[in-house]
């Protein structure tokens, strides 16, 4: 795999964008004008006030389900569904996931519930959840049963990836293996199913579809990691959290478990900084920050990041699709797991 | 409508229960383990500690959904992911509703988010609604892609009844007809699904799916006036939840509002009461309800009550269907809005 980064949003995903955007808004039009005014705002469309903003939000994952329909040379339109449906499966769980962390911003902006409610932001993410099921089974469903039965899934698995989360949070004693684990329900799984998902809906042979889920799991992983990485050595503008956010809250992240078990003096440091009752002060978070670098964290994840990213360009190259697809798929997985944004 | 009250639970029920709870359980063993043991929780399948409980709750919607496919003269056996998908789904509205209502006890039992914590409770509602739209697509999708449909209607007008709910607690100016609608939302929709999924599921001609939701929105309607009678005058032993708690919350029922609305000096009265900024004692709470009652209140929610059940039981003489299937629908429509359990 290359190692450039491509430095701005990749074409494929300022395409889907325009197709997807309709889709969206069609969908989230049919919402209860409550739950509407919480979804209009975190996606990007509308300030507080409801007041409407110039752009979106990016659309990577619907960028990929179009690319998977692509993959198997299907009509793209047939795609727009589940594409949009996927989408909002990310919303309600962007939605939920932040009151469940308590965490007070996403993107840059006053996360919904500290704007809304946590009741209000509860129900609009339900109301997502629920319209996704429902856009995915109209107006033609053949191809998109299947469809809708892989994104039901998906979302079950990124639940469960969030239990563990939750759990972890709790536990000082969680392995590598398991930390892995959650990563792969809580971030792999949808991206697996929006990389296979277009593809699911114009009835594309069962080897290219798993294909395309490999490939979307394993990138999934590798921008899980990129994103644990930023989180510790991201710049707050790069992130839109505050500095250290994550060890703040003392978050199991990937790196930070990979230290803890790293059975290296640095590591040991580390569990008894993160073990202590009292807030920590920027200056433990400075030095947890050091630790977990010289406890080999840092590095475990970065080689980590690069092993997963290889291992979604081999499903790929395994996958028959058409070569300028599988071009707009890597430049994507590039982008997302190397993004400073 | 015969004023007979049945007093036990209708033999449809029972017989509902029979069938539907192994489907349950079977779906709800696929959860993750975190937000399974809260969903066997507060399905009173399990104690806190997760030790199984003799007998689980009494699955109403899944027998007038199983009903629903008798009225089509259809196969039950086909029905049955659908009867199973509303319980998910009314178990799910629970779950969070408790949450964003703060309501501390539910079917006598400490309410799930008490025990479990507030995070896991709104991931096992999200796993349980989830669940509903999966079980329904599988083994053979014909007919369940209808009755997916109908069910993410219903639950997002479900979820659009609860915002107004909450929006209705911050105001002061809620028409009597706001509050209807509100109901016929939150209560109505999930019931008109659950007495005509199972009919869709089979294949039914459209006028008797239409006929037997009509039935259920009114019967819903009849069942949330009989609740909010009971909310001020039915017994703590009956309702499972703390005397008078729906006043103390100050939550803006049917009867509330109805008295609030009367123009009486009653329900003037009762404004102010209300409108006080500090917590209402014993001995407000009990005026409350005398002058709910003075007001008109009771009157009005009892007679509509009754006038709902005769507009539920025209739907049902309209369609056609088995005799003694009408008798069971009928026998349930009476038992829970009579309920006093």
């Amino acid at each position: 795999m290359t190692p450039t980064v491509p430095p701005t949003v990749p074409p494929a995903v300022a395409a889907a964008r325009t197709l997807i955007e309709p889709v969206l808004r069609r969908a989230v039009a049919r919402l209860d004008p409550i739950t509407a005014r919480v979804a209009r705002y975190h996606l990007g469309w509308a300030d507080p006030a409801g007041r409407p903003l110039p752009a979106g939000g990016k659309a990577l994952r619907p960028a990929l389900a179009v690319l998977s329909a692509r993959a198997a040379g299907g009509n793209v339109e047939r795609c727009l569904p589940a594409a949009a449906a996927v989408e909002l499966v990310h919303a309600f769980s962007l939605l939920h996931d932040d009151i469940m962390d308590g965490d007070r911003m996403r993107r840059h902006r006053p996360a919904a519930w500290t704007v809304f409610g946590r009741s209000e932001t509860i129900l609009a993410g339900d109301a997502l959840l629920t319209l996704a099921g429902e856009i995915l089974l109209e107006p033609e469903p053949s191809g998109l049963v299947e469809a809708a039965r892989s994104l039901s899934l998906a979302t079950r698995s990124l639940i469960a990836g969030q239990g563990l989360d939750l759990e972890f949070e709790r536990r000082d004693d969680v392995s590598l293996d398991e930390c892995l684990r959650m990563s792969t329900q809580k971030t792999g799984s949808l991206l697996a199913c929006a990389c296979s998902i277009g593809a699911l809906a114009v009835g594309a042979p069962a080897p290219l579809v798993s294909g395309l889920a490999g490939f979307g799991a394993e990138t999934g992983l590798a921008f899980q990691l990129a994103d644990d990485l930023l989180g510790v050595w991201g710049s707050p503008e790069a992130t839109g959290k505050p500095v250290l956010s994550d060890l703040r809250a003392r978050k199991k992240t990937l790196p930070v478990v990979a230290a803890l078990t790293s059975r290296t003096p640095a590591g040991d440091r580390l569990a008894r900084l993160l073990a202590r009752s009292e807030p920590l002060s920027e200056a433990d978070l400075r030095d947890a920050a050091r630790l977990i670098d010289e406890a080999g964290g840092r590095a475990w994840a970065e080689t980590e990041a690069k092993h997963r990213l290889d291992v979604a360009e081999r499903h790929l190259s395994d996958a028959e699709m058409p070569a300028e697809v599988r071009a707009e798929f890597l430049d994507i997985a590039l982008f997302i797991t190397s993004r400073d944004h």
